[in-house]
């Protein structure tokens, strides 16, 4: 059984990516959302790559990025990324599967942290923790929740 | 007149942009290339748009990690990114075309860090820290470059 | 029972507390150290505020970067910061008990990176992120560890 | 001849730092302080080392966060830390004169990001990227600035 706070969290993300230019357009599929809670999954194309052939930071950075947002905007309060950091553990080629797991650390008041996980397999790509601020009002509008 | 350094830099761009997937994808243009420099430029586009409708931090800090990578490998020194903060201080739309400079802050050993400034106009949109590794072996092999 | 991997993480931290000059001057207390993971604590006293009163960002960053010490250097591979980031998500005053967690949060080859979550009670004061570096040697000389 | 907002720069910096635990608990000496700008000094003790025998990584961001906050202050609004992050690029022995300089690079709003460099000599030590945010209340109170 699915807890409200969850059902939620997964209707507040659909909402997200149907208005969304990137998610679409980068292949994002949604595995799962919770409250607090987002995970993600990506494919590596050629036009993701970088000038060493390897999968770009910028694409690892969208990926976690894209999971962050649904993660922080899962309540429905809309949410915005204030600031990153992202460290890059190992690289990825052209048709290997990413996936990204999104877990709230800490939210206190407005602000809230982030931690997203980037992975091929078990390998780790990228770690990145982000930096939230909630603007007090809902992602989708009252009586439509 | 150009110096040999920037015109080695200017090489080194165009060599690593031919490789490359994901700047040509975005539709990232070059607009100046030196030693421990680079400026670039790319238009806002509706897939590039997050579920708020404004540009997603995934291509801000897109661009500005193309424009990190053309900066830290300019010495035709193959170099990675290791680590990035970005701070994102407003938002921009679709069509609103972005700019941004990367500039070498410092160099010891192998690890370097470099700072862009993504811009749409004189508005600045964030601001980018990374963190370079250099690899050792040449970008452009030895007797091309 | 304590497991010998743990047994060796409590005896590197003490090595290293020996030989530290700040960790001691700052009053920090080892509450606990296992592998890849320490826990901290700290009082605040008045020379560890700013000019608003409240406990400097220096302070809550140093015993954030003594706890991150002791997890990364818990399997006696001499080990670095190579960088990190914080967010400050709450003030506290002098006087606040502060602890400090350490969690290991990924590591490939040389490169980790570590989570440190700051607490007065259950309030978050600071989540900071950090990215170590393996130097390959041991810390406490082979034969003595 | 100095401007009106150097010489409102200096003096919210010599208000701080008369009230500030740290900075003189650390040996700090402000050596600049301008609109936006700020330069300090700090020798390294024996009690800002770790237990590697070289200056603590809490101790660097320290003076650097010292810094950050006379820029971020200097046109008397209040103004904290929101975030930070560091690169570490060389070690310092005890004994050695670091300088700290904090320059401002982007203000939008109530937010800002500024750039500390740590050097010890002319050898960078680190680099830190600080965001800010204004509270909107002056640091000198209305009369006394």
């Amino acid at each position: 059984m699915t807890s409200p706070a969850d059902q939620l969290a997964a209707r507040v993300a659909e909402h997200m990516f149907a208005r969304e230019g990137l998610a679409p357009a980068l292949g994002v599929e949604i595995e799962e959302v919770r409250e607090g809670y987002a995970r993600l999954a990506m494919t590596v194309r050629p036009d993701m790559t970088n000038g060493h052939g390897i999968v770009h930071g910028g694409m690892v950075f969208s990926l976690a990025d894209c999971a962050f947002a649904y993660a922080c905007n899962s309540r429905n309060v809309a949410t915005v990324a204030q600031a990153a950091s992202i460290v890059f553990l190992s690289a990825a080629e052209a048709g290997e599967r990413l996936t990204c797991d999104a877990v709230e650390r800490a939210l206190e008041g407005r602000s809230g942290v982030y931690e997203m996980t980037v992975r091929s397999g078990k390998r780790v790509v990228a770690v990145f923790q982000g930096q939230s601020r909630a603007l007090g009002k809902p992602v989708i509008p009252t009586g439509e929740a």
